[in-house]
């Protein structure tokens, strides 16, 4: 609780947050059935409304439903015609933009491919801008204002500053001067996991795990991520699964990197779907390797289900194509060690979401910013 | 967010917690500060520190300090003559009930020893009731009105039902009728933490790990306990700290308690102060098993530190005697596996309250119930 009482000033604040949270979670709805779900007066509704139809944030007319006493009315919606935001990733090989309205549709992409291996921050970081500049243009053009912008990255983040990305080869590099508008960065894992709560599956409570080079998890809880401390929770890929295992990247030793990370599962192969041919086809040491990083994620997601207590379990990135040869031992594992502690282990299930995960929710985040605080983000 | 708009209705309970936060938090106030610090006008406090006054809840005069302009005033601040709140434990080898005042002093305690390994539910329930009255008729006598309970168990909650608690043999089992208060049943390690949080260090951010024949953690973030899901999360002691390892009584393998609960670190030593004793005339074996439990702590913790990321980690319950002896391989096994990934691993300290931890937070509970909604706990 804030340590402020409220005065009137702000209630139209929070008002406003209310009536457009209602119209975003159960809209379109007339002026009428909107007093009585917020329990406004329609006096003071109809103000609101007005106010967000001249912010470009609702429209009217999108359809028309009986008011309370069955009399007509018009209804309001949510508008994807001006307010929009952006979501941008910095991947291991890959550069990402794409641009979100309010209605979370996507209105434009961009992908461009990059070797970004122990690479140089400033040189990326020029490259993204570039991609920003363009994107942004792009959406002027389309009639679009970009309210806020944020950055998927695949390390650990504190404030603006990525911490650590080992695979990037970056440390303590501060992330600024991208957009001069609201701007927020996290880990690709967390945005992921946002991704598929609002592009994906939509449900309110799971553990996303994100598996690429490395290996992440985002866990929401009531539909919102659980960040830890610092902002560095989640980082699934080195709980240890076997105490004295080879030794990780990350200095320790027996992580579930070292056992299902992309470069343990691919081995000589080339890529992800080369995996995928080989396993249709019945290779062996293919599925060998597919068994174990299945135990090793069973192992680590048992230590996981005991900490976290995600309502189900997502698996994401590459674990996704691989989820019809890695359902069996993950589930397998998790039966085994945590059949007597709860009723049933968590369901298994596979992304709703693709690759484009964490560049969704990373648009997505500007626009819970949005709905949560209009007058802050719209200047209203 | 609530769905609901602000109404007047609704501003006065909110004001009137704002005003008993900030006296909480700051206070002693006069009713000018008090105005100054909610950005409420003088009027309207004065009119809820008058009804806060009425409850019981404030008292005048404690101390006086100048205005804002320098006149003297009435200080108020929270009182512990009339308001009270109620813990309770269920432990394997006692019950326990002890009486807050909402100045957070222990103001009445009392502890059953009890032999409560797969013990009758009903049997237990009803002896605790017993210490429930019995308390409760000595709380009246000093005055003090009990305004709710809290009950700490050895197990995973549910809402009201305990739904797994191996030691005691207990499963599923409903516990109700305990008050005709508002009440609240969790886990032992969750309200040692906010034990931990309100009566020992007051530190905002950390996990406290509970060391008792089981072995749970509590995550505090921001000063508020971490649950999961479900209410399961925190089971530091089922971590899986070597996938082959010996069974647990939970039907995994190789789990943190194996290695590390009272059972494996006092072998055939009847108690922990006999262990104590020998590890003080340096016997070799005492000192071994704690290097074993230390090394296994440090494993699990890395995993535990990995996805939730505490602000540090302090040791409670039987490894606070033990820290000494402890401290070196929990915290080797932490630097070495941690090193790279975060500036420093989370500091590890010793837990500043006693056996008491769960049952204090359990009152505090109570009491923070009744700081965040008096009007709904007190009927103002």
């Amino acid at each position: 609780m804030s340590s402020r009482g409220v005065r009137h000033d702000s209630m139209r604040a929070r008002n406003l947050a209310v009536v457009l949270a209602t119209i975003h979670r159960s809209g379109p709805h007339t002026r009428a059935a909107l007093a009585e779900l917020t329990g406004l007066t329609k006096t003071t509704v109809s103000s609101l409304v007005a106010d967000l139809l001249d912010a470009g944030v609702v429209t009217e007319g999108g359809a028309v439903r009986g008011g309370e006493r069955g009399r007509p009315g018009v209804a309001v919606s949510l508008s994807g015609d001006r307010v929009a935001t952006l979501g941008l990733e910095i991947n291991i090989d890959y550069l990402a933009a794409c641009v979100v309205d309010l209605t979370r549709t996507v209105r434009l992409r961009r992908t461009i491919p990059a070797d970004n291996r122990n690479s140089d921050p400033a040189r990326i970081l020029a490259a993204l801008r570039d991609l920003v500049k363009e994107i942004t243009a792009a959406s002027e053009d389309a009639g679009l204002r970009i309210i806020g912008a944020a950055l998927a990255v695949p390390g650990t983040v504190e404030g603006e500053v990525l911490r650590s990305a080992p695979h990037l080869g970056w440390r303590d590099v501060r992330v600024s001067g991208l957009v001069d508008l609201p701007f927020a960065i996290d880990n690709e894992a967390n945005l992921a996991a946002l991704g598929e709560l609002w592009f994906g599956s939509r449900e309110m409570d799971f553990l996303y795990v994100s598996g690429e080079i490395g290996i992440g998890a985002g866990l929401v809880v009531g539909g919102t991520v659980f960040k830890g401390t610092f902002g560095l929770a989640g980082e699934l890929g080195h709980v240890v699964v076997v105490p004295d295992g080879p030794l990780c990247r990350c200095g320790g030793r027996g992580c579930l990197e070292v056992y299902a990370g992309q470069d343990a599962l691919l081995g000589d192969l080339p890529s992800v779907p080369g995996l995928v041919a080989r396993l249709e086809s019945g290779d062996r040491r293919a599925a060998e390797a597919c068994e174990r990083a299945g135990h090793a994620l069973g192992v680590a997601l048992t230590s996981a289900v005991h900490l976290l207590d995600p309502g189900r379990i997502v698996l994401g990135g590459i674990f996704a194509p691989l989820f019809p040869w890695l359902e069996g031992p993950v589930s397998d594992g998790l039966g085994a060690r945590l059949g007597q502690m709860r009723g049933a282990p968590p369901a298994l299930v596979v992304s709703g979401t693709g690759a484009d995960a964490a560049v969704l929710g990373a648009a997505g985040l500007i626009i819970q910013q949005i709905l949560a605080e209009p007058v802050q983000m719209l200047g209203l």
